[in-house]
């Protein structure tokens, strides 16, 4: 499992045989069923989610029961409750497992640790939630300008290998759509 | 306004009066009036800023020329297209000023030298990215569960001062909403 999380911090920052070694001791791994729950909406969060194998969601429910879609993670992305871990409150969201998934699990005091002892840790995380946060960006920019059609046509065409494998119940939480809206829209190629 | 910034760092990471004026010697002031731009669709983006005094929005104009408002910044916030500044490309969005503004801008030059020199600034920016991370998924889940007026009471709530300052009209733009919507809700006490 480790092998995966070495080859994602080498594609920022270069890791002796000893640094990968001692660095990866802080994780725990962990293997999820379909449909477990990885974070739940009022319990703690003591983990961040490096994602091995697997797919996931992260949602909140409304009051009408309707769920609505915060993000997918599936193989190399990361995956948890932000707010909840960093500030050690209990979690606002929920996270549950599409497929059955395997991760690497690290908690916040584990990552303070490397993060204080190696430099290059911080600037590794530094830069994935910069990314992340570039990603967001483009996603809250989408949710204002684009129509349904134009939302989903982009997802299709930035993540075919997410849209292909997410069930399109999901899909449509994610896009802010109804079901109905989702079928309805014409999706052949243009 | 140098000392706004140590405040906004001593706030994460304590600095020594050395370390200040050396990690502050990096940045420059930068004055701009009412509705000048600071960063323009196609235009190179060479810095970040830290905003010293003022009010500024970062926005696109889609096919329509309506304008949609990714986000605002004001005294203490940070602002800049990012994925264009971090990747050298030009702006993909445009941002300028609601009202004169006085800011500490920052090239990638120095900011990849004083995080590379301080480990403590690397640190700083990581968790300015986590916080505004974090900061921009709460602003999805709003987009994608709650209707106009919830979305606008919210803001109300959480950046009273910024309502007061934002003219009505861009507000619409930032709530994703038209402005004759905006103007039809009931906005009285509750």
């Amino acid at each position: 499992m480790k092998e995966k999380l070495r080859k994602e911090i080498e594609e920022i920052e270069a890791l002796t045989d000893e640094e990968f070694t001692y660095i990866t001791s802080h994780f725990k791994e962990r293997r999820f069923k379909k449909n477990q729950f990885v974070v739940q909406e009022g319990m703690p969060v003591p983990y961040d989610f490096f994602v091995v194998k697997g797919l996931l969601k992260a949602y909140v429910i409304d009051d009408k029961g309707k769920e609505h879609i915060l993000q997918f993670a599936m193989e190399n992305w990361w995956i948890s409750d932000y707010q909840a871990h960093f500030s050690e409150k209990p979690a606002s969201i929920n996270i549950d497992c599409i497929e059955d998934c395997e991760m690497l699990a690290l908690s916040l005091e584990n990552r303070r640790k490397i993060c204080r002892e190696f430099h290059k840790m911080d600037r590794f995380f530094s830069i994935k939630f910069n990314l992340g946060y570039i990603r967001l960006q483009q996603r809250i920019l989408s949710l204002l300008r684009e129509n349904a059609e134009e939302r989903y046509r982009n997802l299709l065409e930035k993540q075919p290998d997410l849209i292909q494998r997410v069930p399109k119940k999901y899909l449509a939480g994610f896009l802010g759509l109804s079901r109905e809206t989702l079928s309805r829209l014409d999706l052949s190629p243009k």
